[in-house]
Formats: structure tokens, C-alpha cells, sequence
């Protein structure tokens, strides 16, 4: 079959996820120590880092949490500061890989569907496409909140291949996890390209058939893919 | 007694609060209709005002809703552009009156206590005064979230005066609301201030000892209060 589409994961494939979120909170913690928590960065930030692999990363509670355990208490203008800081920085630091732009276009050229299926929750990750200004490059937006099943789920997967109105075999995968991403996607057989990128861009990886440092490189395997399958 | 302190009310006291968010949601409505919604903005307005009059303003399913009536369906893109706009909006207008910190300043050479007594969610109020600039200047912030009744509860009045640790004879109240913030700070014994400002500046109004059009003008009624009473 010919390839007809693309779909990718979101974060860490398609803007870098990973070092934003950590120096939003690098900052915050500094601000809040600036503001009279009373602790050192280094410990705030540790105590932190624990909170988020406690409770996940879309715990809501984090800088709540941080202030009680330190403090003792619950001090709203220590919490509130964290937040806006958190926020700010997130938001000024938000922006798309610089391939990911002209890698989409280059594939739209090509008269491809392009999908996003994402792990997280579906307003916030709207939030995130619509802030990168990549959200009308998309076709199809699948999160594991309105499907109510995450990565790496194969019927998750196949759920987003039914969104695609592909079959697996037209679709290319692009993610940077090869745990969540790269063996379910061709485990339900979908062709698969790995980008190194993110927090787990080291990851040991005996499965995927493209390995990639930039996002742009897709754009020539995709090219050969298709044309490889033409008649 | 001496006047050892003043206490305010938060929003449309302290700041613009009606027409900020009246101008940030109409943004947020251009801006949905624009990304399409399909309906005018003067019809997503009304139908916006609506669910903010049913749902109470602190409801956060406002947009949710707004794309619910006017679409049928769920529809995130549309969601977040109304949401994110409503935030860029309205934290780009938050600002205090321009006589609001000069007010302050001058109320703390007094050597005044100064307090806040807000109705609202404990963060949001907190992240108005941060955002505002203003929270240094208090040395109380209470909110009917913290207390778990809002105004015009006089228990709730009671609890703000106990937190100032001071007699409610010894306490100026300042706030912009007739029979949320006069009427019940007169109740528990304190000298109030109206401030003509926001949706209800022209309630009728046969109760207040002090109305005032530039919340300025509470500096001198204060040094008044202050200087009567002395012995």
C-alpha cells in the first residue's frame, strides 16, 4: 500500500517538551525562594522533582504541595508565586523545533494526512498546538483523555488509525519514546520513525527502523517510502 | 477608639474588575468566531453572558459550554481560543486604579494596619493581588473560600475583623458594593467608605457615611477618622 499519512506523538517530537517544563520550574522555585520560602533552591527543586514523580505531571497540586511540605503551612502568595512564574516561563518558552514547521509544510506538499495522537489531557494539549501554531496542519487530534486509554495501548492506536480512515500500512509513525511510541506503533502495523530527541533521547533502542536527530530528516524517508511503494 | 486600620473589599475596589473581564470575553468571543464558531459575536455574547449569569462566574466550564450551545459538539480548538484569549486578555488589563497604590502608600506613613476581604477562590484572589503588584502592602488577606461563607455574612466580617486583631471600631472599611460591603460592615460596628466604582456604582444607596468617587479621596476621610478621634 502507498503511504498516505503521518502521525505524530506531541510532546518531545513535535517541540521540546521536556527541557521547557524544567526550567519553568526552575525558575519558579527561584522566584519562590526570592518570595521567603524558606529553603534553599536546590532543596525546593528536589523536593519538587519528587512531588511531580509522586503525583504525575498533570497533578494539579504540585506548587500546593511543595509549600505545605517545606512550610508547613498553606501560604497562598508562596503558591500563587510559584504558579504565575511557572506559567510565564512555560508560555514564553513554548515554541515548535525549528524543523517542525517546514517538516509539516514539506509533508502537506506531498498531499499527506497528518494526525496527532497524544498522552494527556485534551484541553491541554489543544492548548499546547494552538500555541506552537501548528494546530491547522493536523487533520485529526487524538488525546488518551478522550480516549480514555494512553500510550502504549495498542487499542489506542488503533483507535487513532480509525481517526486517520487509513489502514496501518499507509500511516507512518513519528515519536521520540520507543516504549510508548515506536513498539506499538508497529505492533499494529504502522511504519515508524524515531526522533531523538527529549528526555529519553538515549534510550536503548534495538526496534525502530529510522532513527533521526532532526525532525526534518523524516521528510526524506517519508519521500522514499512513498515512492517505494508505488506501483 | 483610634483607627488602627482599614480594610478593603478587592474586586472593583482595588482595581477595574467589571470591565476587564467584560472586555476580555468579548475578545475571547472575536476571536472563537474568527477561529469559526459559527454564529455572531453578538449571539455568542449573549449566549456567553448567560451561562456566566446560570453558572456563576467562577464556574470554569464557561467556553466549554459557549461551543456546546452554539455547536452541539465538543470541539477543543474552538474551546482553548476562547480560553487562551480570556487570559492574555485579562491578565494584559489587570491593573490597579491609577490612584489605588499611591492610596496604599500613603495609608501605610499613617502606620495603618491594612487588610483584604474578598469573595472568591483563595489562589485567584491571591493571584490578583500578585499580579496587581499590591500584596506587600497587606498584612491580612482573607478570602470566603478560606472562611467557607462570603459576604454579606456578617460571621464572615467578624472573622476578617478578628484576623486584624483590632476592634471593629478601630477599622475603616473600604469596598464598592452597597449591600455586600456597607450594609455589613456597618452591621459589625465598623466606619465604611463606598467607593462609586464597577457594575453597581449607581445602586441607590441611603446607608453609606462616605462615597467616594477616586478611591484617593479615602486618604483624607481617614486622616479625618484618625485625627477625630484621637484624644
Amino acid at each position: 500500500m502507498a503511504i498516505k499519512g503521518v502521525l505524530f506523538d506531541l510532546d518531545d517530537t513535535l517541540y521540546n517538551s521536556s527541557s521547557f517544563a524544567d526550567r519553568a520550574r526552575k525558575e519558579a522555585v527561584r522566584m519562590m525562594v526570592d518570595a521567603g520560602l524558606d529553603t534553599t533552591e536546590e532543596n525546593a527543586r528536589k523536593v519538587l522533582q519528587k512531588i511531580i514523580s509522586q503525583k504525575g505531571s498533570n497533578y494539579s497540586g504540585h506548587f500546593n504541595d511543595l509549600v505545605k511540605t517545606i512550610t508547613g503551612t498553606y501560604d497562598p502568595k508562596l503558591i500563587v508565586t510559584g504558579i504565575i512564574t511557572y506559567h510565564n516561563i512555560k508560555f514564553a518558552l513554548l515554541r515548535p523545533y525549528p524543523n517542525t514547521i517546514k517538516t509539516l509544510v514539506e509533508l502537506k506538499k506531498m498531499g499527506l494526512k497528518l494526525g496527532v495522537m497524544t498522552d494527556g489531557i485534551t484541553l491541554k494539549q489543544w492548548e499546547k498546538l494552538i500555541r506552537l501554531g501548528i494546530v491547522d496542519f493536523f487533520d485529526v487530534v487524538i488525546t488518551s483523555e478522550e480516549f480514555g486509554l494512553g500510550k502504549p495501548n495498542t487499542e489506542f492506536y488503533e483507535y487513532a488509525i480509525k481517526k486517520m480512515d487509513l489502514n496501518p500500512d499507509e500511516i507512518v509513525f513519528v515519536g521520540d519514546r520507543v516504549d510508548r511510541d515506536i513498539i506499538p506503533a508497529k505492533k499494529v502495523g504502522m511504519d515508524a520513525i524515531r526522533l531523538l530527541e527529549g528526555k529519553y533521547k538515549n534510550a536503548e533502542d534495538t526496534v525502530s527502523q529510522y532513527k533521526i536527530k532532526d525532525i526534518y530528516e523524516a521528510v526524506d524517508i517519508i519521500k522514499n517510502l512513498v515512492s517505494s511503494n508505488e506501483p
